[in-house]
């Protein structure tokens, strides 16, 4: 053994929700309020917290989104631990984990859970203390996020993104059960932070042996109807 | 938050390292000892320690692979963290940590990575206590393993598995520079536990841009030469 110090950091769980609400991608962030020198200070983290003593990773990030934000049943997929000892550098932090968990804080360990959903649902806010909303991707980029959440929603993505590569009926689900290309290529675009061109992308599309053409075209839209696809799991 | 016990656990990291000895798939594992009850007591688990306080879960990964095997510069991939309340219900294992570690131990999280690489370097044990050694992956699959570590090879070989679907040079990392197409079947029926058929094979590769046929054929074989390939990174 190395005779170093050995010490014991708290673990937590982290979410990152990514939801599409048909236009934008957004992701799920709480409000927190610290007090700090008689000064209201405020701002955004993933919903998170420290597991409990008998908990599963799993069923901490599960119980920790519903308590936090009201999401149940969220297919929640972990990604990856962040446990660099400069991750609660930030006085500021320190000081709201503190007033909030009533615990003595050094360092924490955290397991990172990523979803991607549709936004259908209501969030219910049950603590009175934080607020969840979801917020556009784009805004949370350029947020001051407590701890390295910035860090953690941009590995999500990154995670997302490789999934989506080879599990493309994740993508499939954000969409309604039948849809235009356009709609296709705003979502894909959407989650790769891409700009596609129009035909570059029909070509694509055309690579895509579980992306079916229907007999069908768009109603009642005030513009020209689209050719409608539906995406078929095991073409 | 909830009115429950919160409770710091002790965060450790484990590295699940398969090698490919040309022939056959392999895992890296160290010899443990236990005195219980005036007897020695003796099996296998993964490299893995406890992170010191000072230490980012990579730099812990790196540097207890070389303190317990001397494997040095082998390229590590986080790829899931266990923290199950019952990876340490065994009393043999608390026994053989608090031996080792001269501390208390409850419950352990533990950070695992994944490495695949080529068996053609000796591997050096520092430490008196330990004695790391290759074994066949099937060997293992059939041990009492320490704590979890069955399941996480598992899980790591699950990561390996779908990794090379989308980065297919990890797997010609393994072979030499130029291969024949039997060479290639054998190492692919080893990491993904196939049996595949020579003709079914055959055209598989065909499906592969990335494998280039030589102009070149094996030399000094006792067999019938058979036809070299060799791997382009980008077709």
């Amino acid at each position: 053994m190395s005779n170093k110090i050995i010490y014991n950091p708290h673990v937590s769980v982290d979410c990152v929700v990514f939801g599409f609400d048909g236009e934008k991608l957004k992701v799920l962030l709480i409000e927190r309020n610290i007090a700090e020198n008689n000064e209201l200070y405020n701002d955004k983290k993933l919903p998170g917290s420290i597991i409990l003593a008998d908990e599963d990773l799993d069923a901490a990030a599960s119980r920790v989104l519903t308590e936090l934000t009201g999401l149940k049943n969220i297919y929640l997929s972990q990604f990856r631990s962040f446990g660099g000892p400069d991750r609660t550098k930030n006085p500021r932090d320190i000081l709201w984990l503190e007033n909030t968990m009533q615990l003595k804080i050094g360092r924490i360990v955290t397991v990172a859970y990523v979803a991607l959903i549709k936004i259908n649902r209501k969030i219910q806010v049950k603590n009175d203390n934080t607020q969840a909303n979801w917020y556009n991707l784009n805004e949370v980029t350029a947020m001051n996020l407590a701890f390295d959440h910035g860090e953690i929603i941009k590995k999500g993505l990154a995670h997302i993104r490789h999934n989506l590569d080879i599990e493309p009926h994740l993508l499939f689900e954000l969409l309604p059960r039948k849809f235009t290309i356009s709609q296709l290529r705003s979502l894909y675009d959407t989650v790769h932070q891409t700009n596609s061109d129009v035909r570059n992308f029909q070509k694509k599309v055309a690579q895509m042996p579980y992306v079916i053409a229907l007999d069908e075209v768009e109603e009642r839209v005030p513009h020209r109807a689209a050719r409608l696809y539906k995406f078929k799991k095991n073409p």
